[in-house]
Parts: C-alpha cells; sequence; structure tokens
C-alpha cells in the first residue's frame, strides 16, 4: 500500500535523523534552554525579521493551541474561530477543557472571512455583553484543514480586523510551510509574523519527527510564558530535540523546499483528477487534495493505495483526501496519476 | 565539564537511535494506533503480569500525570500527596489547572506513609465532608524526587490503605526503573502492577529520548482514556516513535540493566562520599545522590563537573545533587570519585 | 411604565415575605440543613412521586446548570444542547469555564429533537471518538427560553434517546411552573420526573424571591453533591431562606396556581395580538409571548409600556418579548390589550 | 436552646426584612443594574472614600472569593493565603477548581504576616520560575476565621509587601464589620480600601439575609467584572434584592453598631470565661470566642447551648467557639455568663 492518508506517517529527513544521533551523547541543559533552542529560534526570529519575537518549542500542535490561547484568555473570554475548524471539532475539547468557550464562526471550507469577526464582536456588545462570551482573540489556520489558504489581501484585512476589536491574531500553521509554498501564494514568514500576534510553524507534517514552533510576535504576550507551558504539560524534558529539529529544518531552507516539493507533486495529482473530470470539494493550491469520487473509483483505487474518505456526500459519492507530504517519492504520485487516468 | 547534574542531559541508547532511523520511511497509523505501540504495550503487560491492564505513551511526565489525575477526579475531589512532592511543587500548578486540590500530606523526604491516608480521610470526614475537599486518590513516586525508594512493605501499607477507603493508587514512575535496580529493592514490574491502580514507566530518564508509558491496571479506570488524552494535548501524532523506543526498552531487559547500571555507579560514589566524611541529606539508594559538601567542596568540585545545588543549609553547607544516569560512563564517575577522595 | 420585559422585575409572593418575617429570628443550622429546607425537600419529592430523589436549593438558574452540568461530565464529555439555548448563548460561557464543550444541537425555536441527539451520539463514533468531544449528556429547557415547550411525546422521545445512548437528561426549569401551566400541557412534576434523571424547578420566575429547586432523580448521580455544591461556591449560608420560599411555592398548590394565572393572561395577551393581525415569531403557549410588531406600534406601546426587543428583523419589523409574570395584575394585561386593539 | 455556634443563624435586621416587604411589588431592572444597587454602592465608595471603586454585589463569601481570585489570575498563577485560611480549608477547593494552587503560607492562628509574602515569592524566583507556581496576588481574612484582626501596622507591612513584589490584595471580609468594631481596632473602611486592591464586606454574617459587597478598589482590575461575575453563574437575576440590604445596612450606621454591639457583648463573655481562669486557643478582640474547655464544662453548657467544638486538643480539652452576632441578646449573653461563673 501507498499511504496518502495523511502526511504526517513518516519520520523526518534524513538529515534530521543524523543530527539527532550525531549530539546522541551531548549534555545539554533541559527544559529547551539549551543552544539548540537558542539558534533555531534565532533563525526563525530571522526568518520572520522579528527580532524581538519569542519562540517556543512544542511536541505537538493541539497542546501548542490550548497553551497559546488559554493564556491569552481572561476568564469570561472565548476564542472567535471557523465552525468547522480543527480546535473546534478535532481537538476532542482541549479549548474548553480549559475554561473557554470557541465563539464558532459559520463556515465551510475552514476559513472565516474579516467580516465575521466584525459581527460577533458587535454581536456580543448588541446581545448583552455581561451576558454573553466575550471575544477575546482569533484563531484561523493556515492552511486551513481543507487544503485551503488566505491570500495576502484576506489575511491583512482579517488582521485589521482583530486589532480594530483589540482582537489578539493567532494563527495555526501546523501546515503553514505547505501554506506558503501554495500555488499562487503570496506570503511568507515574515509577512505572517507582520500581521498576527502569535503564530506556529508546524513540523511534524512537515520533515520533523515531531515539533511545533511557536512564535509569540507582540512582547505583551511573551510574559511569563515558560512558567506558562509547564503548568499545562509542554515543557520537553530533553528540549534540545526539538530545537535540534528545527536547527535543520531552517538551516539552507530545507523546510521551504521540501513543502514546495509536495505542493508541486500535490499540483500534478490534482491536474490528473481534473483532466479525468472529477470534482474537487475545496479548490486547495496545497499538499492535501479533496476530490469528489464515486464508489467505484474509491475501491479501485483503495486496492494499492490508503487516503481518507473525509465526508459520503450522497449514496454513491465520496470525498476523498489525498495527502502528499514532504516524503512523498515522485514515483509513488506518478504510479497514483497512472491509476487515475485508467480510472 | 562532566554533567551530573540531572538524569536528563543526554538523548537515548544508541539501539533507540538505530530503531528510529531504520523505520523512519515506514509509513504508520498515527496516533498511537500502530504496531510499534502494541508491542510496547504487550510487552509491558507481559512483565507487569497483567493482561488486562491499558498502556498509553505520553511525551513528559508533568502530562501524563495531570492526564491521569485528572480522569480520576469528580469536581470536589482532590489527590493525597506528599507535600514535598514533584506534583506539589515542580509543576507550575499543572494538576490545579485541571480543577483539582493536591492534599499536601506533610513529609519532609518525598514519601509518604499509610498512615497519613487514613488520616486525612478521617481528617475530612469529621471535619465536615461537605465543605472541605473529598480525597479521591493517592499519588506517591517510586522513586521519589529524593532518591528514596518504598519498600514493599511500605507499598503494600499504603495501597491497603489506598483500598480501605476507595481511593485508587497512582505512582509516578519516572524513575521507576532506578527504584527497581535501587540498592535492596524487593519489588518488580507486577508489584508495582498488582499494588497499584495506575502507574507510569519513564523513558526519559532512563534510556529513551522522551517518553513515558502509563499503565492503567483497574479496568475501570481505562475507559474513554485515548480520548481524554486528546481533551489535553497529550496524543502524539507520530505516536510510533514512542512505541519503538519503548519496544526497545523492554526488549532483552535494556531498560532493567542500563538502570542497574547506573545505580551500582551511584552506589560507588556514595560510598567515595561517605568513606571521605560526608553526610547525606537523603540516604538514597538509587541513581540520585544529595550529599552535604560545604562551600570549599563544592567550588573545587564545580571546576570540573556540574551538580545542583539542592538547598543551602546554613551559610556553609550546601545539599548537592550529584546524578548518575543510564548515560553516565564508569569512567566518569571514577575521575569524580577520584576528585571526592583528593578533597 | 407597566412592565412586561421579563418575569423577574419583583419580588415575591405576600406569602413568602410573611413567611421570611415570622421565621426572621429562629435560629436555624446553615447550609440547608434545616427543617424548611427538608420539609421543600419532601414537598418536591411527593409531587414528583420520586421518594428516592435528592433536592438541593440554589440562588439562580446558571449556577445550578454549571453544577449539575459540571458534575455529570468527565473531562472529555460535553453536553449537547440546542444551538439556541440559554447556556450556549446567555450565561457567558459558565459551562465551558468549568471544562466543557456545548455539543450545539442546530435549533431555531429553542428546542431540540430525539433524532439530533442520535445524530450527535452518532456522528461522535463516526468522526473518531479519540479526537471529538464525546456527548456525556443532554441539556433541554422546560419551557425554551422562546416560550415553546416539549410536548408528552416529545419529551419521551428525547427521554428515550437518552436512555439508549446512555446520556442522562438535565431539565432547566428555569421556566417549569409556566410550562406545565402552557395551554395544552399534557405533563406534571412526577412526568418530569419520571422522563429525566435530574431537572430543575424554577423559583426566581415564579414567585419566590430567588431559587431554584434542583432534584435529581437518579439515585447514581446523588453522590456528594453536597460537596460540589460548596465547590461551585452555590452552597448559601442560611439555606433555609430557599427552603421556606419553596415550601410556601408547594404548599396548596400555589405555585402551580400562579403559574396558571399568568399563562392564562398571557393567552389573552396572545388573542389581541393576533386578533390585529400581528404575527408571532414563536407559537409560545407560555407566558412569554414574541410578536413581530413594526416600528410605529412599538414606539407606541413603548410610551406606557416596557418590553424587550428580541430581534430586528428587518428595518422595519421587530420581534417583541412580552412576559407576563405570576405578579403581574389582570388589568395590566386588559390596558395593554385595550391599547393593542387601539394600534 | 440558645445558639451560639455561628453568627448565621438567623434572618437579617428588621429593617431589612420591611424595606423588602415594602418595595416588594415595585418593578426593577434585573441583574443588579437597579437603583438600590446603585444608592448601595454609592454609599460604600463613599465610605471608602473610593469614588472610583466598583462594587458588586453576591449572593456568599465562596463565590465572591472564588470570582475575585480567579479574574485576577493568569493560568500559571496561585494565591498567597495562609494555610489555615477559610480558603484553604473550607471552601470545598472552590478555588482549585477555578484552576489555581493556593500557596499556603503556614499559620497556626488564620493570619499570615508581610514577611512570609517576600519569602514566598523569593522563593519561587529562587526555585526556579519555571517550575513552580507564581504568586500573583495575596489574599488575607479581616477578621480571620479564628476571631484576630490584623492590626493597622500589619495591614501597612502586608500591603508594602504587596505592591512591592506587584501582587494585588484582596481582603475576605466576611466579618469585616466585627473586625472594625474590635476592641483596640484602628481602622475604618477608608483605610481597608486604602491598603487593599479589592475586599469584600459581609453582610450574611452582620444582619444582612445574604449577600457580601465585593469592592475593587483598583480600577485597572474592575474591567469586564460583571461579564465574569455572569461567568460563574454569580450574577442574582432580582439584583436589587442585595443592593436593597446593603442599602439599608449602610444608612445611619446599622452595619457598625449592630457589629459594636455583639463585639462588646462578646468581651463581656471573654471577661467572663478568663475571670474564671479558662484560656483561650486565640485571643480574639471580635464576635468569636475560643474558649479551651474540659469535658465537664463542655457537657454542662451544651445542655442550654449550642456551641461548636472547633478542636479536640486532647483526651480531656476542647476548643469551643462562641459565636456572638448581631442578633444575639443581651439577655442570652448574660444568661451564660452566670452559668460559666456556675461551672
Amino acid at each position: 500500500m501507498i499511504r496518502f492518508e495523511s502526511d504526517y506517517t513518516q519520520g523526518a529527513y534524513p538529515q534530521i535523523i543524523r543530527k539527532l544521533s550525531s549530539i546522541n551523547f551531548e549534555q545539554n541543559e533541559g527544559y529547551g534552554e539549551d543552544n539548540f533552542c537558542r539558534d533555531a529560534a534565532q533563525k526563525i526570529k530571522q526568518l520572520c525579521k522579528s527580532p524581538t519575537a519569542a519562540v517556543h518549542f512544542f511536541t505537538g500542535g493541539t497542546i501548542a493551541n490550548l497553551t497559546m490561547i488559554s493564556s491569552l484568555l481572561r476568564p469570561h473570554q472565548g476564542v472567535i474561530a471557523a465552525s468547522t475548524s480543527h480546535i473546534n471539532n478535532h481537538e476532542a475539547g482541549a479549548i474548553e477543557a480549559t475554561g473557554h468557550k470557541i465563539l464558532a464562526a459559520p463556515s465551510l471550507d475552514g476559513k472565516i472571512e474579516a467580516h465575521q469577526i466584525a459581527e460577533i464582536y458587535r454581536d456580543y456588545l448588541a446581545d448583552g455583553p455581561d451576558h454573553c462570551v466575550k471575544p477575546g482573540m482569533v484563531y484561523i489556520s493556515q492552511a486551513a484543514e481543507t487544503g485551503l489558504v488566505y491570500s495576502r489581501k484576506e489575511l491583512e484585512e482579517i488582521s485589521k480586523a482583530c486589532r480594530r476589536y483589540n482582537l489578539p491574531l493567532y494563527i495555526d500553521g501546523a501546515r503553514l510551510g505547505y501554506a506558503l509554498a501554495a500555488k499562487g501564494a503570496d506570503l511568507d514568514l515574515a509577512d505572517i509574523a507582520g500581521m498576527s500576534d502569535a503564530f506556529c510553524i508546524g513540523g511534524t507534517k512537515l520533515g520533523a519527527l515531531f515539533g511545533e514552533a511557536l512564535v509569540i510576535v507582540r512582547s505583551a504576550l511573551q510574559r511569563d510564558f515558560r512558567n506558562i507551558l509547564k503548568t499545562r504539560g509542554a515543557m520537553l524534558a530533553k528540549g534540545w530535540l526539538l530545537g535540534a529539529q528545527f536547527g535543520v529544518l531552517f538551516e539552507d531552507g530545507l523546510y521551504f523546499e521540501g513543502a514546495k516539493r509536495a505542493v508541486d507533486l500535490a499540483m500534478k495529482l490534482k491536474d490528473a483528477f481534473a483532466k479525468k473530470g472529477f470534482a474537487f470539494q475545496y479548490d486547495s493550491p496545497t499538499n492535501q487534495q479533496f476530490v469528489i469520487l464515486d464508489e467505484k473509483a474509491v475501491n479501485k483505487l483503495w486496492k494499492k493505495y490508503t487516503f481518507s474518505i473525509w465526508r459520503k456526500l450522497d449514496a454513491a459519492m465520496y470525498v476523498c483526501r489525498f495527502c502528499v507530504s514532504w516524503a512523498t517519492q515522485e514515483s509513488e504520485v506518478l504510479e497514483l496519476i497512472k491509476d487515475v487516468e485508467d480510472l
């Protein structure tokens, strides 16, 4: 079986494995206070053109999200997010478990629009601020779980709405690399840093064994963050494992190259499905493709490939998710393309 | 500098690095539903002689503790633990952040005694059960942060007290390997499983890159635990990284051998300090030694070695912690011993 | 101004004021362990035909809801409720602040349907129970905030769905009296008790100065509840104030008579609006009426009456809420009716 | 039986009952936005000489404490309080249930000393601020549960320590009236306001049916507080019931007079015990007296009086708490004094 079911089915770039091997018996300070973390943070801050940003490393995305979000909110506040966002659907109530409501903005495709932020905030004021959950921040994903990305213009509008209502903007970048490499993308890390208050850069789905780098851009939000990390159980004893990995990812552009390679392969696959006349649930310019297949096609492809059934549309049609990743071989995609052409 | 400051300053057993390298491009199910996790769980259950136990893997100890503890308690309940325990002092309020009080049993050495459990429970009943925090479980560490261990007899008494008051017993085994290998130790994994309701087996401080295996022995406490893991942000996307490591640790007794080797070296070091007339804060039979040194000795040793100042006793005397680990070289200990003899 | 804006703008039945006056200097046990609470609980249990129920008194509805709901759920569980329910909109995130998500069932009128419970539960199982919030209970309001009530048949179906999926059913009865007195109502307290696991009987909106009686029908859910009350800050020091009030309310049917009187007046008012050709947002058979008025009518009525603008439908039309209460005078309603006829 | 077991066994001043009766059918705005609340707040602010303070009314002390404390703390912070304080012992974990640890300062008598604040803060910094709970505020009770009060000098020192470490000081004044009326007291409401950041004025134990007035002195801590109140379930629908009561209490000095009367009676009772040779557990200058009695004396007095056994000292001796309250009759105290003289 060739696996296209997710972008986290394999380990890490060989360079990362080699790095971890080579430093295995070096002795390091614990809890992320080592040189590897410092160096990786430095590289990230340079790429973000944010010398005053703070960078913290997490083992995974859910714990990064819940730690960041709960640190920004007071007890009566909630986080505005797409109704179809990851935190609202697939993190098992992790945000609510820290005491905060997700204020769901209706969304079919995982994205929200700037005017929704304004509307939710104004509804709060209109509906009686004493009795409703006060919007305290905004969460978006770049790319969204649907593979879609925010354009520069969309992000600028969201950022502007957030600043107007004094709502910190946090961008979940579990697949940020793929978003930056998207077809037609017009944003880089410095843009993301410039338009948000905090964001994370996913490693797990982009060539690290595991790990997300959280960048807190705004100084006022950085206070005591290591302490808060510990309170949430998010501080890795051997923090250098994360620092060393991100050091490799951001050495010589590996992170960006790998993402671009995956997106290019995904576009070839997308073209193949399109040429064959298949429709797409979302017009994704990134590594995840959501093709609408009939049962026959599904069954045929399932003989050689794994992919996920995202949703059943009706008795006969399925939305199927195919993920290309940093580790996907060109040959694997070409083989799938050939089989798509034969459907 | 030779580092004795903690037992988590280095990576992992070379076997583990090799294992992770060799499976790097294998494609696996995510979230711990892979064969490596299954196999490691199987090995652990066999060693525990607990075929019906559930085994879950975590990236670290604090998040394992907070996930397990909060899953056992109702809103009004607290966890009985030593006043000097890790969760009460060095986890930044992680337990309280899930909504529960730590009912601190006075303890100078990190351990509690069975009668304290009975007393706290009876005080609860006597003081007015409506207005006080109801004891809902008991937490102990084996070994304690002080290096001390519970003997079979002590553990039996604690276990008996817990069962009498219907309090689940959870054992934090971040250093369980060293405890089982302690000088004079009379317990094995099956004993631990037999006397507790849940416990964790630390990997981070015992030769894994990172990871703790949580064993939930009692079936009634296993329900929905994967779901709860996710809610706390504790589910690693590439769960097989944990399973593969624990698979190596419990293949051919590596976990136990490495722990024994470290404890043997620690005993040599302890003897050297003792022969030279130094006293100990705790009479530790495990890999951590807490020696009382004067300022001159501290300064002399600090030229070549790192170790932690655990506490300042008075103007001139310091409790110093020396940790030997699975990675410590015999030559390093011998060199330190020589320098101790020359103090 | 004659106030129809809510059903909690005035104090209490004179009988209650007299009762509190007459016992003012009696000395009582604190914290609800007095004879007044015992007697009121006894009366309620008899009316509910639930001799094994537990009855607890609260000062208000939100704290009753959050205490009951959080006591029923484990950390990964959420509560199914109408998207338009009170807890999802007008309790300022009180439920989430205890750590739990509200699983919102789409609803335009404040009510849910039995099939939605089944769907949400099945979606949870289908979508991946590890990564989603597990439904742990169901919350409904009788009457809903929209004035609508569940019929016997609807409630039976909901109750059946809950039992099928092992979900405790909790009924928020802040306006239970009005629901039981609704035009065409076919339920009594014993029915409510028989079909739910817990429910509350509102006093605040039905003639008490303040207070809600929480009835926990199912024994397994009663454990340690007084202790949990205290943890949430919900235990009134002079608990007898609540017991004495509910004792009066359920003496000689005062609670039911007052509710019936209010509903009868509300029906007269409803008829007056209907005859005049006004439409209703919800076809409410209880004390709250949601009439759609144009701006001119609003402005005219606002000169003599207070009522709430529930929602602006479009530039010219408003949904207006008129509440009749236990304290409303017939003359006040007749005066309003006359002015409606003159619109 | 004459009850001395607590100071909340009876209703309210007749003036309060009359007030509630007289306004029973007046129509008021809900949720504390009525004129009674405004007027009572105004009176309190004048007495506090704090025109910019915010005043909120609660139904009870525990919910006032948990709402205020949780609104002041970020997730990693805890509250410094006496180990023997009410929140640490008799509120069933209400503070921890909001996610925060109580940093217990060792105390035998319910009070803390200024140097303990400094020590706890410095220990936090020294012990590793990433891994420990950060002190985020200080809680004290005036009077303490032991009846003891802080003198002006002590309070000034505590206030100074709090400001030095930037820790808001919150004073639980459930028995503030008795403290201000204590023998030798040298503080008034304006002093309390001047030295604290927030404090509450207890009504329940001082002549109200129920209710505590929370005064938030520092403007920066007032933000969104009504919203937070609602999130905790602390907003009373008929808020004017609280405002009206506090309006009466602070009309013409009733609050202070009643407290003084009770303290004077308590001092007479104290003298009687002292003259008879009985010792006291705490040298209380307020309405609660903690006398050490032998079993014979206990049994004799128990025939006519209720009082609480605070603690059993040894086989034969008991610490007994006698509470005089605003409602205690002089004749009741004189009768008890006579029986004490006959012991």
